[in-house]
């Protein structure tokens, strides 16, 4: 009987191919199957960062993942079939033995699609999951800034969050970020505004990429920023400026 | 004139020396000098982590750092003259010309000593931070557990604050990460159970390491942990048991 393959869930970090982890790398350079996620304009953003060190020989298995699907909440079939067919996929390579790596971008367990395939198949297949670096802290060392200090609490929330949200948990005392800002951006400024806060953050689009940008939220113009944007602000902030 | 050096302050990520970053592995075999902190138990973790990546020839610099400094808040002169007579050491060298590596366990700007010598070294010297994988990814990935997902709110609390900040915050909705344990092991219990929290909460000791443990907290005894041990408690934890 063929003994089963390994799934790996695997980090590759936010951007710069630089910043994977000497075990993503290990393990990439191994892997029988590298599967990676395709989104609905065609980017493979995590298939271009880890590209310098996957295993030449892998098979690769595309999965599409629209990243605009909105759904009431608890109503998830669409999604949760599109998931589901990517792990029917996935079990097959290991069942047939292979070692599988899905690439994920940043860590694969925040705020990462890699979440549902783990809830698929983890009580039918071995599962490792190798961390990867955050876009979070990577975009604190782009600045570089602190995201949180001493014994004091840092807060992450996303852009889709409604207003009355993103208020009360930025009113709170403590570090911020502010993650999926895209087309989010005006309300969340206006929101960091309404809390006193928007003086002391910063908006880091496309973290450690060569696309990089790094700005005050208050010098910026109002408008959509690119999905990958997050937005920073220290709870120390005022000691920094 | 000399060209004075960089200082790098490198992740050295939670414990495993093979989730050092591909950068901060290459930065750690060229450095001139390598500065690392020493607790005042004498232990050297960020050095033990960094170890087999190290150029073998650079100077070394110790910098003991009293892990255990309570001040009231304001009155931090004893605590800031360590850092300052730790950033002049590290200034001589890079006056000198000669990269310095500061070793930070984990992400330097996430909880880090290294936010000192950035706060007191940042205008005068050239300083490129690298990020490192945090305790926090790590132990969402050994559990493995989802840290948070869509677009869920994540707040990370640490173990000395009050009483009633903890339980103000693991109220609210969201997925929770609890760091620096330790000896508020009962404390932080009390307020997981008192939040209805406290089922679907993990405590991981020295994540990634050959001592790692990983234990449900409600099936954990009364008493101090260790100083490196965190608790998770995902947001939508009763679909994952």
């Amino acid at each position: 009987m063929t003994t089963p393959g390994t799934l790996y869930l695997v980090g590759v970090g936010p951007g710069d191919p630089e910043l994977l982890t000497l075990k993503a790398a290990r393990i990439l350079g191994a892997a029988d199957v590298i599967a990676y996620p395709v989104s609905n304009e065609d980017t493979t953003i995590a298939l271009d960062i880890a590209r310098p060190h996957l295993n030449p020989a892998a098979i690769t298995e595309t999965i599409h993942i629209p990243m605009t699907v909105k759904l009431p909440r608890g109503e998830v079939a669409p999604k949760a079939a599109i998931y589901d067919e990517a792990a029917a996929r996935i079990s097959a390579h290991l069942d047939a033995g292979r070692d599988v790596a899905y690439l994920c971008e940043g860590d694969p367990l925040f705020y990462g699609t890699a979440i549902y395939l783990l809830g698929d198949l983890r009580d039918s297949h071995r599962i490792v999951v190798v961390p990867g670096i955050t876009s979070m802290t990577a975009a604190a060392a782009a600045i570089p800034f602190p995201l949180v200090a001493r014994s004091e609490t840092l807060t992450v929330l996303t852009g889709p969050l409604p207003d009355a949200v993103l208020r009360e948990r930025m009113d709170e005392t403590g570090s911020l970020a502010i993650l999926k800002v895209g087309r989010h951006f005006d309300r969340i400024r206006d929101a960091l505004a309404a809390t006193g806060r928007v003086e002391h953050a910063w908006l880091v689009e496309r973290a450690t990429t060569s696309e990089q940008r790094i700005s005050r939220v208050r010098d910026l113009p109002p408008g959509d920023k690119p999905y990958f944007s997050l937005i920073l602000s220290y709870s120390g902030a005022e000691y920094w400026q």
